[in-house]
């Protein structure tokens, strides 16, 4: 009944994550209304995101140069490196402004379950930086969930060695997601790291 | 802090009703995150969208050809016009499967106070096909709101000499809004649909 061009822009908002069939319906029905510029910009927007960004091709962060603007800030402490599952772990505790270290982007947790092994994080790199650099703390900062937890344990055994390897400190409630919590909780838990 | 890309996406996302910049800045990790071809798919139905759709010639329904889907379909009841404020108005009757006559799309709802005038609207459009064809009633489906109403009450004096001229039932909370109704009420609405 929709026009099919409707039919399949519908069909692709409604792919977004907590964007039911309706929501969708109501975007795609906004965007027919609003000015043809509106749409226009945003499909620029989402190619321009898509051609432009690459992995930093050192800390593995979303990046429109070689190295993303974290590594490529010499004002950044080289010494201290947090782990983070995901990219966008990386906002929350930037946007605390206490740390002035630099990251890296495991690309995930640990989880045999899912097939996700040690080979298909970003964990070699992340020992390679610590051997080759004056790398003195790893603040690992992946989910307090299970397989976040898993993944903080192996690499404590993997770095102790090396290097002091700290854990966010668990304010935030267990099965919860860094990416959604609040600035004040990932700042107190930041302040409140551990050794492993 | 994030990529000027990313930022310019987040931008555009947050400009969607419903859509905050914490929910953009979400889905732009999702996009990013997920294959490039979900970002490009979701790219091309935004501009096929923008740039196949048009006013149908008839009803002012979106349409991709000439005449819409729906005036263009013979099976349809020439002698019943429902007359909506919007095209997102004509997918919650089509969903009742009550209503086998056409739709006539007004473009808005009369409000002196915004500046929306009996010009503004597709009411010399409405009349003109009430006057050519074989109509026999229109059933004005404007909101339930003080300008649905008062662009009811015009259009009732306007053609009530001409043809018989019904509104649906108010079983709909005065305020509300016909887009976002469920298909029960406005079946119930459509079925008790009284002369003005």
């Amino acid at each position: 009944m929709l026009p099919a061009s409707v039919e399949r822009l519908v069909a692709e908002l409604a792919r977004l994550p907590g964007i039911g069939p309706r929501s969708a319906q109501r975007l795609a029905f906004h965007l027919m209304k609003a000015a043809p510029e509106r749409s226009h910009a945003l499909a620029a927007a989402l190619v321009e995101m898509r051609d432009t960004l690459r992995p930093c091709s050192l800390c593995f962060n979303f990046s429109e140069a070689e190295l993303c603007t974290i590594c490529a800030d010499p004002r950044r402490d080289s010494s201290v490196i947090c782990a983070v599952e995901e990219p966008a772990g990386i906002l929350p505790i930037e946007a605390t402004h206490e740390f002035r270290g630099r990251y890296h982007v495991l690309g995930g947790a640990l989880s045999p379950i899912d097939g996700v092994d040690v080979d298909d994080l970003r964990i070699a790199e992340l020992v390679r930086r610590v051997d080759v650099g004056e790398v003195t703390e790893v603040v690992v900062a992946t989910n307090p969930t299970m397989s976040g937890e898993a993944t903080a344990l192996y690499l404590a055994d993997l770095l102790r060695e090396r290097v002091r390897v700290t854990r966010l400190a668990s304010g935030l409630p267990v099965g919860a997601d860094l990416e959604h919590a609040d600035e004040l909780t990932v700042g107190r838990a930041l302040m409140g790291r551990r050794e492993i």
